[in-house]
């Protein structure tokens, strides 16, 4: 039996999430050299809060940042070395009303009672628009910003990742939601009884508490996960609310969905409770033709030395020195990846699939890095995130302009429309945080033991 | 021989600096129990955005936000766990134009890489506004929140705090000013000589960089330092721009300028590299008689079982039990303190030299936590401040007012037209820049040694 999944049970239309992933003036590894971009304006505020007025103005969900502790690819053929992440969305919480802001924060390089800290404090300067996207750091480049030789390993950062958002969440937990009674007449400004140490004693963590930010808007940020390998597939089945992930094809997002949904269960979690987002980047014309066109625009402009370099560190295995038009040479097993493992398969099987030379794999890679890369009108656009979410591939999608702000531009003021009068977009914000924007509920604190 | 130190050897008038301390609704202890306050504001962006306007109105040098790493006092009896500092400048950096923003960071319980990185990210959102005091962290409250049972040892928080500046710098410095080509024909974003590894190895940290922020507006953030410690001073001697330090008399004041910048030239330093700002808590009224009223107002609102709270952590000895209307009992050496030395000792010398009782104490340390306050007219504050200056106390000042904002509201409207008409402090914005604004270099980056 088949159903119509944009239909919910009680009758209502189901819609799906659009989150804009902004990144410099694009996702194509070329754009900056692309005449709509003015990479100059990566470091400038301004760019950024353009970005969010248009997001703003199709009725995003998200806005969303990636991250790395480290200066990634060759900054010699890119344009690098723009924002972190918080201070980024910090500012931009002061410049917008409705989309959230979700900023990813490693939890191998960072002590918990600083992020949770940081997203409690982004939670209230957006008066309840905080999301962390949760990741483990997958690169030794990182590790020697940070006083080791080697990465940790795979298992291990996972490890110390569940340890931290157990600590994150007592922490955000610490002060319960009415703590603050505010009481000017006897001079008590909060129940003592409900801002609680924490008292954690963990493997890696030993955290007193409480937290010194009151509980925000949401409780607690929306807790997004990126990782899809076998660790980060059960990670994102206990933790996350909503999951972005790279699906090359209908049928792998299909199984990625219900492989994830099928891990809830046994965290005590329903089907619905996570939102799963694959990447994708729209690369729009008003024909096919131009569309196409702008493609292959942005592949002639890219720098084989930095898409080799790029590679090299998605596989985990340099390729730098190889022809340009030869395959790619044998390669490790997943399991005996210490990085990225999705990506490292996803890319191989890229290859594999579709006999690719690295010259074309480059090509393939350069515009989303291993996220799906789509070449079409609007409508034709519109049609395939249709066919992934009812189809059950997808719950939203993460957009990933190829060059930006025209890129975000295009989406926002010709697919959302289409989207919008199909039905499955929302055509104003009815919520007020990002939860509310997610459908997602707003968690109380628990009760904890010690008081302070 | 005495001369005029408002005029400079040019013959031009030396002006004065002024930092607005930002503290939730004000200094003082009960300012949250004032009708002239709304404490339920200080986790509202509006009031901070509020405070900002003020201060830009009265051409402030720039804000300021103190930070500790846990909840400081007691929750119960005072309107605690706001914003994090950096994150909320980071939104203020987006809604003003021309204010430092100078955020409090400790050395003790962080990594210099995100330090580096996020002063740098505030550094290009603000255009060139950032501003780090440099904190080691005195509380053993705060190190239970980062792992440790015990606190780390003064000069070994002082000996990590050097080398992290030291690596700080060497981040700050991995993008050479003219690093960024962005030469989009050939395809050359970034000048690679000019983006270099810094593989710093030392006792406590070894990173490889370079930075992942490329350099900002000011090279690097002002750097501000606030211990007046022995350690504190050679540390301010050292590396500090600014200092901010807690002087209750002129002389108190006169001779710390005079020992601070006595200490300078053993680092190849100039007298006029560094501006000392003592604070001050200006109780402001139309009358000497409405501000003394004000000051008793606010006494008799404070909460004594928070004072002694306060107190107690000030010392590092618990003074909870002690009769009100008892004197302070015996206290150790400073030598034996390991926590804030130098307000410890300013606490002690102000109890014994006025002979005041637990409950007296607690009433002058209710203002300004050991900081000067002042009662009196806009003019009798502004002569205050004239004299301090003129007399060698002081470069500028850390306006510290009771409550927020009408405290600084009545600083900005009263008493910096008189300091302005007196010619000792700017009718206009003339630089750019924080560093500008203290008429301070920014400094160009040194070229190093290893290429990426």
């Amino acid at each position: 039996m088949t159903t119509d999944r944009t239909v919910t049970r009680g009758g209502a239309r189901r819609t799906f999430h659009l989150n804009a992933f902004l990144m410099g003036v694009g996702h194509h590894d070329a754009a900056w050299r692309h005449p709509r971009t003015r990479p100059e304006r990566i470091t400038d505020l301004a760019h950024f809060q353009e970005l969010a007025r248009i997001a703003e103005r199709g009725r995003l969900d998200s806005l969303f940042l990636a991250d790395g502790l480290t200066l990634p690819g060759n900054a010699r053929h890119n344009a690098l070395g723009g924002f972190e992440p918080v201070t980024l969305l910090s500012a931009l919480a002061a410049t917008t009303e409705h989309i959230g802001l979700i900023a990813t924060v490693s939890t191998t390089f960072n002590e918990p009672y600083h992020v949770a800290r940081e997203f409690a404090s982004l939670d209230h300067l957006s008066r309840g628009r905080a999301g962390w996207n949760i990741v483990t750091s997958g690169n030794i480049d990182e590790a020697r910003n940070f006083g080791l030789d080697e990465h940790v390993a795979h298992h291990r950062r996972y490890a110390r990742a569940h340890e931290f958002l157990e600590v994150a969440v007592k922490l955000w937990d610490s002060w319960q939601d009415d703590a603050v009674v505010l009481d000017r007449e006897r001079g008590v400004y909060a129940d003592g009884g409900k801002v609680r140490a924490i008292e954690h004693q963990g493997e890696h963590f030993r955290v007193a508490g409480p937290l010194n930010v009151q509980r925000s808007p949401q409780g607690r940020p929306l807790l997004v996960q990126a990782g899809s390998s076998e660790d980060g597939r059960e990670f994102a089945a206990r933790h996350a609310e909503a999951v972005f992930t790279a699906q090359q094809t209908l049928a792998d997002g299909q199984a990625f969905h219900a492989d994830l949904t099928s891990r809830l269960a046994a965290y005590g979690r329903a089907p619905g409770d996570v939102r799963v987002l694959p990447g994708i980047c729209p690369v729009l014309g008003g024909t096919e033709r131009e569309a196409r066109a702008l493609e292959e625009e942005l592949t002639a402009l890219q720098v084989p030395e930095y898409g080799l370099r790029q590679l090299s560190g998605m596989l985990g295995v340099d390729v730098s020195g190889l022809p340009l038009d030869g395959p790619l040479p044998e390669l490790p097993d997943e399991k005996d990846i210490n990085g990225n493992k999705s990506r490292f398969t996803l890319v191989r099987e890229l290859a594999r699939r579709d006999g690719l030379t690295l010259r074309q794999l480059i090509a393939r890679l350069g515009g989303g890095r291993g996220h799906r890369v789509f070449a079409g009108t609007p409508e034709q656009v519109a049609d395939e995130l249709e066919e992934w979410f009812t189809r059950g591939a997808a719950d939203g999608f993460n957009i990933m302009p190829p060059h930006l702000p025209g890129g975000l531009e295009d989406f926002v003021d010709h697919v959302v429309p289409i989207l919008q009068r199909r039905g499955l977009f929302r055509t104003e914000y009815t919520g007020r945080t990002l939860r509310d924007h997610y459908g997602l509920p707003r968690p109380s604190a628990a009760p904890l033991a010690a008081g302070v």
